[in-house]
């Protein structure tokens, strides 16, 4: 029904999540009304992200480098990891500034539903590090969901043999819901009173 | 907070209408998690459209071409124009199939409260076109809203002296509504019941 160049955007659009048919059609006349260079930046933005950003080789965050900066951070410590799902998960809890170790992204959570099994998430690289890196004590910080839960559970029986310390964040989180929406007080809450699995 | 680049692209997302920094966080990292091609196929959707889109030079449509595909439709009625606000309210027209005259896009409505006059919209252009077409009706179809009206209103102003008929859209519409979300039936009866002013 449109041009096809901007039948072609509003279809791409339509393929982010949370975007509708609808949003996608208001979204491709915006671009096309604003200032091109406007356009072209949201273009750029999108390419240069893809091709400067690449995964932590240490924890799996996202970084413009070798390591991310978290990883390279000589004042953190390095004994206490914390376990995320997504690297997306990882400002969310330094915004609470009560977490001073270092993370790990899973890639994930357990879900069968989903296809998605344990070989699939980057456990047995956290048990890489747990063996290489001194490390302590693990925080299961995965979403309080059943898939969440699941993989902590994983992650508990993989690590305990280590002697390593597995804990998992304090319930305080709604159940049911997803991390990344979580207030800092109730998420620095659950960090501070996590116990053990 | 995120890797500059990651960052870089939240912002540009987030100034997108309906986009708020929520959802450009989850598109930002949805773009990031598809494969590379996936992205990169929206990142030359919004460039392409912005090189190969332009205005029809008779209607303000949007065309890849000089003028747009109904204006060069030899099928089409051009003594009856169809007057909207935006291009994107023409496919919404369209699907109606109750109209086979031509389009003119005027860019806006007047609105006072937002800064934009008359002379600023495309009346002029149109004024033109009535008289080099041989154009016998004008339809007004600009949002059922206060700025819609009254540039309905100044359309009729402009026209009425050069002895053309000019009609508005019936009510039909919700008032305060937005024409983009008109469903096809009530858009169509409101074409058929259209009123001269």
């Amino acid at each position: 029904m449109f041009e096809p160049p901007v039948q072609r955007l509003i279809d791409e659009l339509a393929r982010l999540p949370g975007v509708g048919q609808k949003s996608a059609q208001r979204i491709a006349f915006h671009l096309l009304n604003v200032e091109e260079a406007d356009a072209i930046r949201l273009a750029d933005a999108i390419s240069d992200m893809r091709s400067s950003v690449k995964l932590c080789s240490r924890c799996f965050n996202v970084t413009a480098d070798e390591e991310c900066s978290i990883c390279m951070d000589v004042r953190r410590d390095t004994s206490i990891v914390c376990v995320v799902e997504r690297a997306q998960d990882i400002p969310v809890l330094e915004r609470t500034q009560s977490f001073r170790g270092r993370y790990h992204v899973l890639g994930g959570a357990v879900s069968p539903i989903a296809g998605i099994h344990e070989e699939q998430l980057r456990i047995k690289e956290l048990v890489a590090r747990v063996e290489a890196e001194k490390i302590v004590e693990v925080i299961a910080a995965t979403n309080p969901t059943l898939e969440g839960d699941t993989t902590a559970m994983v992650v508990a029986r993989r690590l305990k043999p280590l002697g390593v310390k597995v804990s998992r964040l304090a319930s305080g989180l709604p159940v049911g819901g997803d991390l990344d929406y979580a207030d800092e007080v109730t998420l620095g809450r659950a960090l501070s009173g996590r116990m053990e699995l």
